[in-house]
């Protein structure tokens, strides 16, 4: 195992994490509490030590960074992100907010000597939700949101319990500090942006104003299956004809009720789905985001009524069924403010947006301010072996996130 | 083997022919060359000789059921449909056309002896095209279309060739008559409507005016994957969005350029097909029909229009693939006119219609004057055990087509 690199350059460090669960199409795995996840957190709590941070892990295995502040019993400011991956995932979904972090931190030291208020760069053990049906278990056994006893009967593919494989990696037994933690005064993700937005603005940093709440649903149109040639069309009652208006008017409706909206129809099901036989029932599947809960409700609410004339016009049924529904998270607006600020002062070009995808930062939201820094993403492309962010962009999040812990904490 | 029933009513012949290849489902399989099948036309076979007809079989396995004509030397007419069954299909679709037959011919020469002209009653073999990757083998046989050339290499699901299929029931081994005929003076067939139209008119006998064409295609349209939440709806390539656009175009378009014109669009797929990814692919497939090429040919111009301003518009590419094209077949004007005023002048309520189906009548329209008449199908039901038609109707398509032959043979 390295313990340092001979460099300072952000990218050098994300290809070094890289080595930790490399799949054969050019991918990273590391699903928590595999032999690869292990690898990577102990290469991390080692790249800690190497940069001269205090080490130390909790006990579900989130890994920490610390250089304590001279300010006695200060709370710590915590800056971080997810050492797990998704299945075949990129290089730098997650690693590059634990590395950002952990050069802007040390570049900051070796300038400026220790700070005031104690940092902590933190490798949170999991996010993704991609092994076990829980995501956050990181930032959520921090928070509170999760304890050991929420964890029961959640089981891998394999039958494998969450417990079980933490125990495996000798977290979960009380040998380090309880992941609990009430002290800390902000937390700060630096994050790719796994979108297209600063690349299509020319920007290098977005200052995330809030992560956008979500609801999914399936909706099902019930018609009636018939002979494709002998049923004129006056006699249908065809499922896939309704299902094709109603998701034009849904994506419509979206894009006209707020630039910020978002809606998609990702997955479709017709039966018998055989061409020669009018469709008798098809189901589709709704993901709606927006920043705002009354703007998700107003959406909501149109789309009832839409529905309910639709039915009434074409005598076929149409259901409902929502599946998920997480509250838009905003960032706290002083942080988001000094960040933006602090970006700009070093020369770079900032914007505010808002996050499409969930992060660790909305679940540190409930206890404490946040803040949520993007660079761009290469064809907003992630979760994908194609992932990617040109060095300088790389580089550009390292310098904001590190003016912005100056302020804070010098 | 039951040689005759004690009854005139259809109902009771189709029943009885519903005993060969019944179903645990309440449904008949009768695939061509399998037991079930053989069975059935020996039972026709046997229908034939205790109705008084002189029966033969050709050499692909149709059988007739022959009255002569009086005055010799003309040609034939022939009237029946086919014996052979879809899987788990009903008991009407096909045999109603036989038993109907044979049940009108059986009345004629009992009220009014032996007819001038010589009847045929043909059980045909194989229409459906559900053993063979090959339909209307009975009447293509007969009307030149197939030789036994055609069928060398044509195996079923279990590698079975059509040729060995044959020779296993005994058949095209030279034994029997070679079966094509050109002494076939016209074809009238009797089938259900497998539709709704005269459930709808409350008319009990329909008179096809002519067998649809129809084209069958695969639309693909190209767009790019991308998440559901960091993607802004302007910087989209959503496949599903365009698809559901075109869908309903499509389908408006087929209500709007004619009224006997039908589209269908009876199965879709997304890729990914996943709740939170933005379709970067959707092929669905198009089915249309009309009895007029003109108008099958506008509809495809328009298609193509306007596929091309989508694409110019969108930015995201649409490619069609047409891997059907069949054909209209006008029943002949002459025949068809008397086929009405025969059924009208029995009292029965009758209109003209159109065939939305295939049937056997559209291969002898090549040969000789077609015609084709309808009986209702109660909720357009077909292909299905629950295909039903009320007794009284089967008896109305009998007396209808007695009418008819009665005009033509007498």
């Amino acid at each position: 195992m390295i313990n340092s690199l001979e460099t300072e350059q952000a990218s050098a460090y994300i290809h070094y994490l890289a080595r930790f669960g490399k799949t054969s199409d050019g991918g990273n795995t590391r699903l928590l509490y595999t032999p690869t996840w292990l690898e990577a957190q102990q290469a991390v709590f080692s790249l800690f030590q190497a940069k001269g941070l205090d080490a130390f892990f909790d006990d579900v295995g989130n890994a920490y960074g610390r250089i304590e502040g001279t300010l006695a019993s200060q709370a710590s400011i915590v800056t971080g992100s997810h050492i797990d991956t998704v299945s075949s995932g990129g290089k730098f979904d997650g690693a590059y907010g634990i590395i950002g972090s952990l050069l802007a931190v040390s570049r900051l030291v070796s300038r400026y000597g220790r700070p005031k208020k104690t940092i902590d760069v933190v490798s949170l053990c999991e996010e993704e939700g991609s092994r076990f049906p829980l995501a956050f278990w990181g930032s959520g056994s921090i928070t509170g949101r999760y304890e050991q006893a929420d964890i029961d009967g959640l089981l891998d593919a394999s039958g494998i319990s969450l417990g079980e494989a933490m125990r495996a990696n000798g977290f979960g037994q009380g040998h380090y500090q309880a992941p609990r933690r009430t002290d800390i005064d902000c937390f700060i993700e630096l994050h790719i942006e796994q979108g297209q937005v600063l690349e299509h603005s020319g920007n290098k940093i977005g200052i995330a104003k809030a992560i956008v709440g979500q609801r999914r649903f399936t909706v099902t149109v019930e018609g009636a299956a018939n002979h494709a040639g002998t049923t004129p069309m006056h006699m249908r009652k065809d499922a896939m004809e309704l299902a094709s208006r109603l998701i034009t008017r849904l994506v419509d409706k979206a894009r006209k009720i707020d630039e910020a909206f978002v809606a998609t129809v990702g997955q479709i099901e017709a039966f018998p789905n055989t061409a020669n036989v009018i469709p008798g029932k098809v189901s589709f599947s709704l993901d709606i985001r927006h920043h705002s809960t009354n703007m998700l409700d107003r959406y909501c609410e149109e789309m009832e009524t839409f529905f309910h004339e639709q039915e009434q016009a074409s005598q076929l049924g149409i259901s409902v069924d929502q599946w998920a529904d997480v509250a838009p998270v905003a960032m706290d607006a002083d942080l988001t403010a000094l960040a933006f600020q602090s970006a700009q002062k070093t020369g770079l070009p900032v914007q505010y947006m808002y996050s499409g995808a969930g992060h660790d930062t909305q679940i540190f939201g409930s206890c404490c301010p946040t803040a949520l820094l993007f660079v761009p993403s290469k064809g907003g492309i992630s979760h994908s072996p194609l992932e990617f962010t040109a060095d300088e962009d790389l580089e550009a999040g390292v310098s904001a996130l590190a003016a912005l812990l100056y302020k804070l904490a010098y």
